[in-house]
């Protein structure tokens, strides 16, 4: 019979695009994600045009980051979350306070005024744990303390993304800032990730020990409920989606069914995250930066992006040595699909032309593109630095 | 950070409510897809409201029923297909000629002229393999005789429907039919299936022998790709998408990696197919057949699609005995979306009313839901009696 659905061409393109950009990544030593957002870019609307972004495409990245994060946190157990709790917050406050003020800067410096340029700013501020997350999991460190503080910083720079974001648009709108009313959203948003950090994973450990929820029906679907669950309960608490997945993944990494739940994780992953990178990919507009002072600019903020997030991550985790400071300074470089958003409010609410958003998202992409291959390298040293010291002190 | 996704919570219910149906499903002993299409039903928008068919969930939809097909296609054997040819077309040719026929006197009787009956009748005709494959993988008897035979005859059946439906629009337009272009059509849905079903099956086997295209990157991520591939090739051949992506199911079920493909469907399917069958019941709109003449009516347009598909199925399938035949013909019951398909079609072209096409929706649906419990209680029968028969002659 025929169904009308040329969707199923874009998803077949995609998809494939997605694997031949991983291979040729593989071949000249990138991690794989680089590939798919290339790839994305090439069968973007910038170059060939082969598929371009729609609703449908969008839900399914969504969907497929949502996952990402989900199988994130069921390797992630809570306690050791915890024993890096301190370093984690002090990478997320030095990791949002470094871009805000030098973005602010920046754009003060470019001929914004102040209100608009803490606007700006603020697109400087949040991390995309995405990006991140899935080159961790690609190179199988997840379980290393570095990666343990960027997943946790990166709780803690979305809320303080969220609250920053709240006090600018006020500003911008000419509004009082009511402290009252931002402290209530940040007490809610911090109360619902604690929440079910802690409480949460009491009762999913005791409900378990007695074969409760976990029993009815399979672990999986239960799973995927909660997973779905909690990511948009987290966007009601102002939050991101994959906040709430990882939460969620977390909280099933207490149960018996773990490791169940990780194997049946991978096809879902196979199948769902290429829409998530090659979307990315796709976003980046080539046309739109095509002159001499516009790679300049972009040039300027992404290093300004890049540098101000390092040091501050860098900074915030100067308990654990150089080296890995400085991982973590790199993992929380990705600005990504996040970045994107508030570029996004930015355009829509006037704050800023449309030069000043292609700026800003190529720098959200950029940072996204330029993030997985330093991290990979920085992590392959560090690994063999450590075997080095072992074989010395052996 | 915000990301406006009630997106997320549409996900969300539609799974919640999926499983919940399917739990209660179990409960009263009915296959667990009349529970999802049920919640459908009471979520969609002819209930609770809770959800509302939209694009993005018609493509998670799509998705579902292609990666159904395609895990029924895993565990379908070529060489076992071949065999039960000869009934498979038998029960194609009959399940389709039954319902058209006794459709087109039926859509007469009621006051239609005999171009808009032909075109009535065209959406009596074609299976939805969709429910059915669920049923029986449901069941556990993907690999009886029975089984094979429907997935076969369904096939047909959507060649045989696509011909007929090209008959009856270009009646409906007035246009002579060329049969030559008709018979180019069919020959080139018919050559595809065959070139697929026969020559590529070799290519699997003969390529998976030297350990070729299925080594390259991740079977399950090649495989998804011929899914979604020939899927998207079977709608330019004018057949449904499901068919393409069974015949890729088939394909991946002749290499060495079928169990690992088999065990890395389940998941996809369990995050997948809710989707469609839940979409499915919230199109069932109950306002429309609130009045007792298009009950009747509607009563009257159901018998006579499960009982001349029921005919042509029994007829066709007779050589495998009674049994099995009455097996074969109500699994070929179901319309679902294709009659859907249809009805919309005519809605469109104008052939039929918003109330003739509230009907046959209707019936689709009403054939969708009936046929599940009664497949599942003529397997139980029938396996018991092939008990008894072993029990008696041993």
């Amino acid at each position: 019979m025929p169904h009308g659905s040329d969707i199923l061409l874009d998803l077949f393109v995609i998809f494939v695009a997605a694997r031949v950009g991983a291979i040729l990544a593989r071949v000249l030593r990138l991690p794989e994600v680089v590939g798919e957002i290339a790839a994305g870019c090439v069968i973007g609307p910038s170059l060939l045009g082969w598929m371009a972004p729609s609703e449908p495409i969008e839900v399914l990245a969504e969907i497929g980051v949502v996952l990402l994060l989900f199988s994130v946190g069921l390797e992630t157990r809570i306690d050791e979350m915890k024993r890096v709790g301190r370093s984690a917050f002090q990478v997320g406050v030095l990791g949002v306070a470094f871009p805000f003020v030098l973005g602010t800067l920046w754009a003060h410096g470019a001929g914004f005024g102040w209100d608009k340029s803490l606007f700006v700013a603020a697109a400087f501020v949040a991390t995309s744990a995405g990006i991140t997350a899935r080159v961790l999991q690609e190179l199988g460190v997840l379980q290393r303390q570095e990666s343990r503080v960027i997943l946790g910083a990166a709780v803690i720079d979305d809320i303080l993304a969220m609250l920053l974001l709240g006090i600018v648009t006020a500003l911008q709108a000419g509004e009082a800032i009511d402290v009252g009313q931002l402290a209530l959203i940040v007490g809610e948003a911090v109360g619902f990730v604690l929440a079910i950090g802690l409480l949460g994973t009491r009762i999913a450990r005791a409900s378990t020990r007695r074969a409760l929820p976990f029993s009815v029906g399979s672990p999986l679907s239960l799973a995927l409920a909660l997973c779905l669950g909690l990511a948009f309960l987290s966007t009601k608490f102002g939050l991101a989606a994959i906040i709430g997945a990882f939460l969620a993944g977390m909280l099933a990494s207490e149960t018996p069914q773990r490791e169940e739940l990780e194997h049946q994780t991978q096809p879902l992953l196979a199948l769902m995250t290429p829409f998530f990178f090659v979307l990315t990919g796709a976003k980046i507009e080539l046309a739109q930066l095509a002159d001499t002072n516009t790679l300049l600019a972009l040039a300027t903020i992404t290093a300004i992006a890049l540098v101000s997030k390092l040091a501050g991550g860098f900074l915030g985790a100067l308990a654990l040595g150089r080296r890995s400071a400085t991982i973590v300074g790199v993992g929380m470089m990705p600005r990504g699909e996040v970045g994107v958003v508030i570029a996004s409010l930015g355009l829509a609410a006037g704050v800023f032309s449309a030069r000043t958003y292609a700026l800003i998202v190529a720098m959200s992409l950029l940072t996204s593109v330029i993030t997985p291959p330093l991290l990979s390298f920085l992590f392959a040293r560090e690994i063999k630095a450590k075997n080095d010291d072992l074989e010395q002190s052996g």
